[in-house]
């Protein structure tokens, strides 16, 4: 079962144009695809609405209980719903998840001895049985696209809230374990890893390992962009087949055209 | 196809003992069953702490863009994830829909040439075929059970707030017209439709449609309590087995114990 895993960054959706724009690229994906997303900025804005201060520890949200009821409402419902609404209208036929639907994201909440930091109500996904394969391949099988957004389910604590990049390369490491193909997909408002951050063209167009060791070690890359390619290295080592950082519109271009493609 | 529709009103919603406890009734309740729930009070007090003044004409909201807003987010986000994450906590296999999800419960925009007033986002059901009885069927027979929060979808206009009153008796009247055996439960946090407001435990056992006319004419019943009668009388008309209106804590009593029934 070939299956393209999605994630859309939160610049993409805080714009409702480019919001439109990305998912009409992904409806003209051919095949099976799951799509997932965050909302972080769309998430601070409701928060500063609602006076609830924001707060973030080493670049980290803090995500204590109203905080939580927030990203709820914003990651599971508008941006959710919004998302699943406008791929109706591009007659992809969607159905919007959180990790307690069907549950299909299952999470441990982090621990507080682990860390010096208390992150709050955060979930881990500690390993690849906590993603409902499945369940989202029963959908699949059924045409139905499931929209994941960044809340994932503890039996014994209920809703936590969870890195998106990190719940795509888990849904994509956890399908490819169920002998499924995975091109796993990183979008955002970039063209891919940038040369040059100054230069929006300076996309590099493959990363192996060795090459990000390099380039973190030079400062090439740096503050967001470790942490995501990371994520996507893990997804490598863990079976996923293929995976690229680049924009949505350069989704459906062949073979590692106009993005960055990695390698182990 | 026997199956439960149960709508849960707001009052059982906004205190989280008395949620916990109606669902865990829900729970135990046998075969298949929807939940379908608002959740007014809750998105009030968002409105509230958000600034967004909130609108009433004659009894009903008005659902201008930023209280659309907090609606989607309040009942497809907080409400409706936090149901499901219950149910799953009660090994009740749930999933959370708005109308959008798998185009479950489409709606027309209400016109604003058929009233004085301009309602807004507001979507009305004008067809029992604009509920999509093969998906909620084909998620039951999956042991999967669709829990509906009042958010409807218009191919044109996107998410639209819709009375979840209506939404519960067009759901059990479109599943009637598909040969399904449709009980429909209206639940709040009275034993029934009560004779003397001020007495709690005066519930009427039955009521048919002679009865209840009778009772609107010498004001035994008023305001909120006639248009879900009117609804609840609507499904009766229109094909559904069973209505009965009364608390969570007796859905599963034998036939009418401590509760209303309707009939025709």
């Amino acid at each position: 079962m070939k299956i393209n895993v999605i994630k859309i960054g939160g610049n993409l959706i805080s714009n409702k144009k480019i919001l439109n724009n990305s998912l009409n690229f992904f409806c003209q994906l051919k095949g099976y695809k799951i799509l997932i997303h965050g909302g972080g900025n769309k998430a601070d804005s409701v928060l500063q609405t609602m006076q609830i201060p924001k707060k973030i520890i080493q670049g980290r949200r803090i995500t204590d209980k109203d905080t939580l009821d927030v990203v709820i409402m914003t990651y599971a419902g508008l941006i959710n719903k919004s998302i699943v609404s406008l791929l109706q209208y591009y007659q992809c036929n969607a159905i919007g998840l959180c990790g307690a639907d069907g549950l299909c994201i299952k999470s441990s909440i982090r621990k507080k001895n682990n860390s010096i930091i208390d992150y709050g109500y955060v979930g881990d996904i500690k390993k690849s049985e906590y993603i409902n394969t499945n369940f989202l391949k029963f959908l699949l099988k059924n045409n139905i696209t499931p929209v994941l957004c960044s809340i994932t389910y503890d039996v014994e604590k209920g809703l936590l809230n969870t890195n998106a990049d990190t719940i795509a390369s888990n849904v994509a490491i956890a399908l490819s374990k169920q002998k499924c193909n995975i091109t796993l997909h990183f979008c955002f408002d970039k063209k891919g890893v940038l040369k040059d951050i100054t230069d929006p063209c300076s996309y590099i167009n493959k990363i192996d390992f060795n090459l990000f060791k390099i380039m973190k070690k030079n400062h090439t890359i740096c503050n967001g962009m470790i942490p995501k390619l990371e994520n996507a290295f893990f997804a490598l080592k863990n079976g996923v087949y293929k995976v690229y950082i680049g924009s949505p519109n350069h989704l459906n271009n062949p073979d590692g055209s106009k993005k960055t493609r990695l390698c182990l």
